[in-house]
């Protein structure tokens, strides 16, 4: 019989939020999707999309799409690099970053990929508790535990938490530890403007930053991520990918949504009223809610009535399906991607009507 | 100064062939990439592709494209993995069934990747040297060697050479050997009826099948393969794969080609025609020419005329794009990709004026 590898063995896989049936009318609010479909120029570029495009091997670095990055960002091409998805990235990041026995700080809750990743690495993950409002320290991420950590990774905003770390307390981070800062900014573009450290990828080496257009650009289905870090950092992971892992459909799609950041912006700020109005509501019901600069919140049923899990099941009954973490400090809780108002009403009729 | 893993600092990075700059007419022949068209199905499946498709994450597992693919091949779904083509599954199957240390047999010549990717895996790579026609015996690779290798990994037809081994070669290896036995059928719809070994997969629980949507079912810029093994297998990949490694576009692209299979067959016939009649020019030229039974030919300048690397350069000059390995055994040839037939004539033209 074969042996399977031990990490791979042990390995308790990462869990993504359930897929309603197919054809089955449902409310999908348990994956962090954007409600609102991309800018009509993705859905322009997909209709003027030439089937050669997919007869030939893509692009290997997503030089067009790296180009469009640098000028939007302001940084150099040579110091971005695209993936399948940001998942690849954290993959990379590890397997070129870290090796076994090492350690990575995180705080706790945080995405639970970076875990399973480095499980799969080998990698020990040390997770620090967040404060009661789970609000946490970057610096303090790296001074915890008896040893270093070899890398610091966090999101930020966090999920599933929905809480922002400032520049300052992440520039502290920067000065105080020479390990690899990794900060996801998956949902940065959901938080108040200054919130992103991308700019300080030119200013600290040890500082590399995640990004993808799975959340406000609306593409999680094109697959498309990137990291911005100092050249040394860029340069090693891009030996220890994958060749031609962006798709070239994936490459079209991110470069149409990147050519209109007015339309992610509209749609962002839609997405802000409605989280605003939905936690009011929730909070006016008695609902404990954890203040989000994400597109998705914390909420917590109050207390003496149905429980979380309760709470889940009847969304589920009802076809919306949100998200359950049975962990601790979690388990009181349920996470709720921000839809459309009338998703979010929806929503609030069964949960008001289950705790009132 | 971040630490680089010693595996990625001293990796050689796999290089493709090169790409022509864009805008500027080229026969490129450096890819094995299919010079006609995917299925008119393929074309129309992107024409009506809803935007919605890239607006949600997507499936994990390619359910529906899994099903298809168990329907054309007889084979259970479970026992089917989908992945970031081909390449994602080739580090999925080190980092699950091998560990540091461990010991992979392959023939030299064949695919680089699989050593490329075994080196950053930490594998140890034993090259079994091929015959003076490049023949090799699967059970060899196996018997080869001090100690016995965790896995045997080939392509069939092998690539860059165009050999194939026969089934029963095969089964002789996995009747001998009891570690992981790998299969890359990359080019195996061009090689003759029966070459395949997918069926066994179903009696010998260690033998792994890679395929590819991005030869014959032309489809490179999709990023679809998928491997076929015994449930164990599977499991064990699915487990440390990424969660959404396969693109949305690229599964639907994917379903829709295998969807007519006849286009593929007929695709293949025709490259087939233009492979055999480039084949015996060349051979009546003078030149050495290794029998091929893939969407390439490897290629050999008469003695005393014009080296191979001169040709390359010449070709290059032309704008024509094929393949030179600056690599024992074969630095005195060229490996040149089955385009149309016009595409062969041009290419012909530059290779029998250089050797005239």
């Amino acid at each position: 019989m074969i042996a399977i590898h031990p990490l791979v063995e042990k390995l308790e896989p990462y869990s993504a939020g359930i897929r309603p049936e197919p054809g089955v009318p449902a409310i999908k609010l348990n994956q962090n999707e954007n409600p609102y479909p991309a800018s009509p120029k993705v859905a322009e570029a997909l209709r003027r999309l030439a089937p050669e495009l997919v007869a030939a091997y893509p692009e290997a670095l997503s030089d067009r799409l790296r180009e469009s990055l640098s000028a939007t960002l302001g940084v150099p091409a040579s110091r971005i690099l695209c993936g399948n998805g940001s998942s690849e990235l954290i993959t990379l990041m590890y397997r070129t970053f870290a090796q076994e026995g090492d350690t990575a700080a995180m705080p706790d809750p945080t995405f639970a990929l970076y875990g399973t990743v480095a499980d799969l690495a080998g990698v020990r993950v040390r997770r620090v508790p967040t404060d009661d409002r789970f609000r946490f320290e970057p610096a303090e991420l790296a001074a915890s535990g008896d040893d270093t950590p070899r890398l610091v990774v966090f999101a930020n905003p966090n999920a599933p938490t929905g809480t922002c770390a400032g520049r300052d307390a992440i520039e502290k981070l920067l000065r105080t530890f020479d390990g690899l800062v990794v900060v996801d900014e998956a949902y940065v573009d959901f938080a108040p403007e200054g919130t992103s450290v991308v700019d300080l990828t030119g200013t600290y080496e040890h500082l590399l930053v995640l990004r993808t257009f799975s959340k406000a650009y609306a593409l999680p289905g094109a697959r498309v991520g990137y990291a911005v870090g100092s050249e040394r950092l860029v340069r090693a992971m891009e030996k220890a990918r994958e060749t031609f892992s962006v798709n070239a459909v994936g490459q079209l799609a991110a470069e149409a949504a990147l050519g209109d950041p007015d339309w992610m912006r509209r749609s962002v700020a839609r997405i802000g009223r409605t989280r605003d109005a939905f936690c009011a509501a929730l909070a006016d019901a008695g609902w404990g809610v954890w203040p989000s600069t994400a597109n998705f919140v914390l909420v917590s049923p109050p207390p003496g009535g149905a429980s979380a899990p309760d709470m889940y099941r009847r969304l589920l009954d009802n076809r919306i399906y949100v998200r359950y973490f049975d962990a601790p400090r979690l388990r009181d809780k349920l996470r709720i991607s921000i839809g459309t108002d009338d998703d979010m009403k929806a929503v609030l009729d069964v949960l008001l009507e289950g705790s009132r």
